[in-house]
């Protein structure tokens, strides 16, 4: 038989584990890996020592060059930002290729569910950690027990993307960013839905990073909780329509989100216009430029009287350690509020080499069994190595691998735009993660009083 | 000579003034006025009694019915929302016909500047009351100091569509819909940019109505101010950069911002997404989803507690003057959050017959001259007659008669996309607004300590 190809196209951050899996794997799946990007990073050009992968510097925007290489291929996985998923998966209709990607289905690429099922072809997106392993742990739960006859009332479900504990430094926010820093920036933007004892609730932005959950997992430790934006679809996906309550949701070491809020609260995280001058602006301007004019206060007094913080409390401390009032320039020549602050935020928010990430998810079911009030919590914690071999390139990276594995091997024979909500994609799935250490814990509680 | 033939386009309620002025005047000047909408509400068409206006029922959408109009008028005036201006202005390009509205100036029309300069016509855009009499009255004041060789150091301008006091309501907002509700609503979302002594300053929808300017009028007492979107366009359109203040704003009584922003605080005007089971949801539900689930505490307490306000304070009590805490049905079978507030509040907000508005318009300028500070104040009030005649529609529509009446007449002789910040335009308009009784008073201050 002849060796499968694999193309993957992009080799950002967390495209990492996912080439050393592959790499890895090849010798015993007798696969040829190719991956192509405009340019590589010292850390992924590594992998070269493990061998079976070929790197090709090329621009994904050039289409024959991207159609050569997609033609001659078995299957592809899109690393690229989500908005170059249509074009890719366009050529692999034309072609005939099967398609991964850990992006959410756009409306874009769920227009193409007809054709890509006439074709016999699967696109398999969401298949990374969030989304993805969440999917995956959550189906395997919610279909378990209705094969148990229980009914599941409410289901709760927390991902967060932090730093290990014992970390050297003395970070007060306990963060880092460790996924794209601008869709951290930018979370949360737009209105928050979901359904609680079956009551429709809302929250607008402006609300979200006070509207916290108190989150305690046992062996790690205390958490807060902020709701994802629109929990509300899952109702369908997920196939609860009826269930009481359901809420998805961003976990972050208590006092983030309060001392996050102040960036929301004075229009920090704004990425819908221009700023003026920014070449000459200090981070100190930046924070000053949302605040009341007042030239004979500081501008720590303003932000700490304008939202009722205490000057010396957590907030402003964790403002002060990210360098939000020193007058060192921005470094930017132009930008939207979001971007700047972004920009600040990665001078203290990155990882140093010797740093490691953590990936917590937690899942709460309660359901009834057989008369009685019953509750499940699951729960992934995964630790990264370092600042390359992070918990969360590992957690993108390996489902994805694995995915591409199983339907190279014909394990997983479904068609059509798919995400990993059925057995016969999550459960080979979640059996290789746990066999490499990714495994989800249950504790199922008896809470009839 | 031939009679002049004037075409109005649409004939909502900011329509009748201006029909008034045309018909009033079309005797002496000898024109043909008329006036094309699908339908006509009856205080509409009782201005039938003055002669000289032919209704027209027709839908404008139909191109080949609005084309014939224009071909045959000599000047249009649109009164369409401003989504159709673009539409109508192309008709007139093609016609060679002169149009004016009371609407901003959009990128679609700013782009036709040099084909309407080029065929020799005037498209007369934001010539209403704000837009409109606010151009103009601050243009005249701006270009006096100019030729004095006074140096404007900062111009604020505050524009409202009030109650007149003394209606005979316990109306606490002291406040209804006298202009467009929905943009009532939806005032302030976006960014709000402005200078204050030389720094660029913005504030977040989510802090615009708790960061209000008190602002006292002899004569007419006490009033808020909000800040306008962006007032820092203005340093071009007035010809103002290197002045170091420029707010633009709009007037309400006091604490009505710090009771409408329990509305944005909740994100009931939120305008992006459809809420769920609308057709059964009672005002307080709507209120209510906006809540945390807490079913033992009242509606009002929750939002009290929310939100940090006294629970028999005034911002509890003008929202429970406006029934949103009853359990009347909404009455709609869908809609946004901004969508479904605005039809609870149009059940109270609407003017009664003998009900009348007033129209406070208040700039203040300061400026050195002969190296003294000065300041001027300038200021218009009107007050309407009853729900019909009220100050909004003449201050909307009598601007955008007489700019018709001297265009027609060639008093004014500019040609392009224009918007009445030009003297040929403004003094003509201002003197005939004074004989009309709409004139700002002025009171120059010598500020110097």
């Amino acid at each position: 038989m002849a060796s499968k190809k694999i193309l993957i196209l992009g080799a950002g951050k967390s495209s990492y584990s996912l080439l050393k899996y592959l790499a890895t794997n090849s010798n015993d799946q007798d696969w040829e890996v190719k991956v192509v990007d405009r340019i590589f990073s010292d850390h992924v050009l590594s992998l070269k020592a493990l061998g079976h992968i070929e790197f090709i510097e090329s621009n994904i925007q050039d289409s024959i060059n991207r159609n050569n290489l997609i033609n001659s291929c078995d299957i592809v996985i899109s690393m690229l930002p989500s908005g170059f998923h249509e074009m890719v998966a366009k050529d692999c209709l034309r072609a005939g290729k099967n398609m991964v990607t850990a992006s959410y289905v756009s409306n874009e690429m769920r227009s193409l569910t007809d054709e890509v099922q006439r074709k016999g072809l699967l696109f398999l997106n969401e298949c990374g950690l969030d989304p993805g392993i969440d999917h995956m742990s959550a189906m395997q739960v919610i279909d378990s027990l209705r094969e148990k006859d229980s009914e599941l009332t409410a289901f709760e479900t927390f991902t967060g993307g932090l730093l290990a504990p014992n970390n050297e430094d003395d970070n007060p926010w306990e963060y880092k960013f460790t996924w794209n820093p601008r869709n951290v920036v930018l979370a949360g933007t737009g209105v928050v839905k979901f359904i609680q004892e079956g009551r429709y609730k809302y929250i607008p932005y402006s609300r979200l990073f006070r509207r916290t959950e108190p989150i305690f997992i046992q062996g790690y430790g205390h958490f807060e909780g902020y709701a994802n934006r629109d929990s509300l679809k899952y109702l369908d996906i997920y196939g609860l329509r009826g269930i009481k309550t359901l809420y998805r949701g961003t976990l972050r070491r208590p006092g983030f989100c309060k001392s996050w809020d102040v960036f929301v609260q004075i229009g920090a995280t704004d990425d819908s216009y221009e700023m003026e001058d920014v070449a000459h602006m200090t981070h100190r301007q930046f924070i000053n430029s949302f605040l009341f004019f007042n030239p004979s206060d500081s501008v720590e007094l303003k932000l700490a009287h304008y939202l009722g913080l205490d000057l010396d409390g957590p907030e402003m401390n964790r403002l002060k350690w990210s360098g939000l009032f020193s007058e060192e320039l921005v470094g930017l020549n132009s930008g939207t509020p979001a971007q700047i602050l972004e920009h600040i935020l990665r001078k203290k928010w990155t990882l140093h080499p010797d740093e490691r990430d953590m990936i917590v998810m937690w899942h709460k079911f309660n359901f009834k069994h057989e008369g009685r009030d019953r509750e499940i919590h699951s729960t992934l914690v995964a630790t990264g190595e370092d600042e390359y071999n992070t918990a969360m390139a590992k957690t993108v990276g390996l489902p994805l691998g694995i995915a591409t594995k199983l339907i190279l091997n014909g394990e997983i024979k479904m068609t059509g735009v798919r995400i990993p909500i059925s057995s016969e994609i999550y459960t080979p799935i979640l059996n290789e993660l746990g066999k490499l250490g990714f495994e989800m814990h249950e504790r199922e509680i008896d809470t009839e009083t």
